[in-house]
């Protein structure tokens, strides 16, 4: 198994100003790529800092990806560390520079000359281009070894590391089967894989996400993968109910292809995610196609007003209830028209929890004005986690219901 | 300034199944108490990487934290490593194997026999009581450095690593001033700072979010300490629309606070934000005191179907106009009766701007019935970016509206 060995670079992740999340998703796609990362290192933006951890770490890996400090100003010093640690010049490439002036110079009338830094490539260097940002990445060979330089913007780096290893692939080619499922633990999911009889030489990967689900990855060589086909259809079929898709998804994006291929539209009311379950559904583009709006009603008085929750209702079984729900789903799916309409109340806490619903109670509906699915689920768990968690199990329990499971 | 060094352990930081949320943690605290923090350092369960890094990073630190690899499994090889790095012994402590059994016995009744291993001490070193699990925290002095062993949970880790810093803090103490400011770019901060003539002693950090807004952190040790308050005191006046509050605020919090000081409650009307705003302000605990609801009108018909924007408005100015926000903020300031109401629509793209109003265009308006405030941005970012920061726009019009400031 090839080796490889992660270096960001910056004073902001030294200093914990942020969370370094970039070494996270390099370390992950390395993983689903076969590689075995044995060290990630951060250091801040000092040249001899990088450049003495470039030459250690290339000692004992493959491939180093170094991500950070390949910005235009003082403090971006990846390029140089890197030339210097190579013994390797830095030559200006002048079709970078025109297209770095290019691209800034539609925003800003007076170029500032540091731009010209970014520009600069290390001698042998092939250039990975940047869709987005300005920095070009670089790939270079080094004695047998691969180096990988990366900006740091997220957006920027992502897509750029994906087209590098892309490269990078050799024969012994490992593939993965990423899955999401949702509503099940992952000790459950984890459980059902280990008792299922399947050859060592898949990889399995679990990571659970309050608010997205649980994410099964199965890595494989070539040589295995129908193996980790296998699994993964066990899985599905096993798991029917929960398995939301393949590869890069979400509950809220399935649930929009869902509706979108069967032409219908939906509507929200909801009361402690307080927005959250039309945010989720908003944050796909071309959601207005399947959303046509929803109501927050927070207080009381709004879901009376607004969604025509009769008084009665509120009085004798309380806003978090079956009953409210149910009234609630209706009211938003007349208000707006909508094919179909989901509803949810809970309490987020940390006060308002009664001895018959303690914090963390929820009830769910979904309608289509004819038929209404309810749930009741409890999730006690901290407010603004408990609220993202039941927001996706609002469009979750949507999604099933379409896929006829409810 | 004393130097620290981190070393986190365990393959699934190196695999990137988790988030190294405790690396940036452990900086943070670190850099607030004083430190400067070299390097950060990530390495599987191998006693030899382990040991190896231990060695390495000790020539070049005054303080190194190390976390994971204390618990009682095979895989847990952290005590054994740097036991062999400083070429001390493990001596078994009665004292903890006694409190150990004791805990545990409370849910298992057949005690694992592995448990012992967590009551294992590197010869001469303090222990550092653990609060919430099992394994104790170690503080080694070593040729005039000091090594510090923490266990991997985070709820475990943190408490442990405070009572560890209030141990080290010598006469030499540092403290911080954290602010946030909102619609000020980091530049434009940093720029001022720059300018102003303040002692060297003051480290000024600045970290920029795109839906919270800017930090500045101001960190000076007690003798120059005011010199960091002057600079915040400039810095609030030369900003004083921009400035939010004092450390660890937000844009909710504090619009939370200004109306809760004055009983006045307030409701939404929001569009491409899809529930952003009303998710913003409802995860404050206690948000019900001062927000009663809102409405996500995300299709054009829900618009004039609930918020009663007349369709002429919508013909003749477009979903994204100032009429628009105006009769938006009016609409749901009648339904929900509430003393304020905010609203928002804009482009969020990627389809969907023309030439006169491109992707990123919004407009906000903020009203208690009597009398508008409407504003333009142009914040031309990624779908989700932009939705995330307009959301935090809304909020923000409304607290300096509060404070008596538009």
């Amino acid at each position: 198994m090839k080796t490889a060995a992660v270096l960001t670079i910056g004073s902001e992740i030294v200093e914990g100003i942020i969370l370094n999340t970039n070494a996270q998703y390099i370390c992950q796609r390395l993983a689903e790529n076969g590689y075995r990362v044995n060290r990630v290192v951060s250091v801040d933006d000092e040249e001899d800092s990088i450049k003495g951890e470039v030459q250690r770490l290339l000692a004992s890996c493959d491939v180093l990806v170094l991500c950070g400090g390949l910005g235009p100003t003082e403090d971006d010093k990846t390029r140089e560390a890197v030339a210097k640690a190579l013994s390797r010049r830095l030559i200006l490439d002048e079709s970078i520079r025109e297209k770095i002036h290019e691209r800034v110079s539609r925003y800003y009338n007076n170029l500032p000359r540091n731009l010209d830094k970014q520009a600069f490539v290390i001698e042998n260097a092939q250039i990975v281009p940047n869709p987005v940002g300005t920095a070009p990445g670089q790939l270079i060979d080094f004695e047998g070894k691969k180096i990988v330089l990366l900006p740091g913007p997220p957006q920027e780096m992502r897509p750029m590391l994906d087209s590098v290893l892309e490269k990078l692939k050799t024969e012994q080619d490992f593939k993965t089967i990423k899955m999401l499922f949702f509503a099940v633990p992952e000790s459950v999911l984890d459980q059902f894989m280990t008792d299922t009889s399947v050859k060592g030489c898949v990889k399995i990967a679990t990571q659970a996400s309050f608010s997205e689900g649980v994410w099964v990855r199965l890595t494989a060589p070539l040589d295995c993968f129908a193996e980790a086909e296998n699994l993964a259809q066990r899985l599905v079929e096993k798991f029917q109910r929960n398995f939301v898709g393949y590869g890069d998804t979400s509950v809220e994006r399935a649930l929009f292809e869902e509706l979108e291929k069967r032409n219908l539209t939906f509507s929200v009311a909801e009361s402690c995610t307080g927005g959250l379950v039309s945010a989720k559904i908003v944050s796909v583009s071309g959601a207005s196609r399947v959303f046509v709006g929803g109501v927050v009603a927070y207080d009381n008085s709004v879901k009376m007003r607004i969604l025509n929750v009769r008084e009665e209702t509120l009085k004798r079984f309380g806003a978090v209830s079956e009953q409210c729900v149910v009234e609630m789903a209706h009211g938003i799916k007349e208000l707006t028209r909508s094919d179909l309409a989901v509803s949810v109340s809970g309490i987020a806490g940390p006060t308002g929890g009664t001895q018959e619903k303690p914090v963390g109670t929820a009830y769910f509906c979904v309608t289509d004005g004819k038929r209404d699915s309810v749930e009741k689920i409890f999730y006690p768990q901290e407010r603004n986690i408990f609220r993202s968690r039941i927001a996706t199990h609002a469009l979750y329990l949507l999604l099933i219901r379409l896929r006829g499971m409810i």
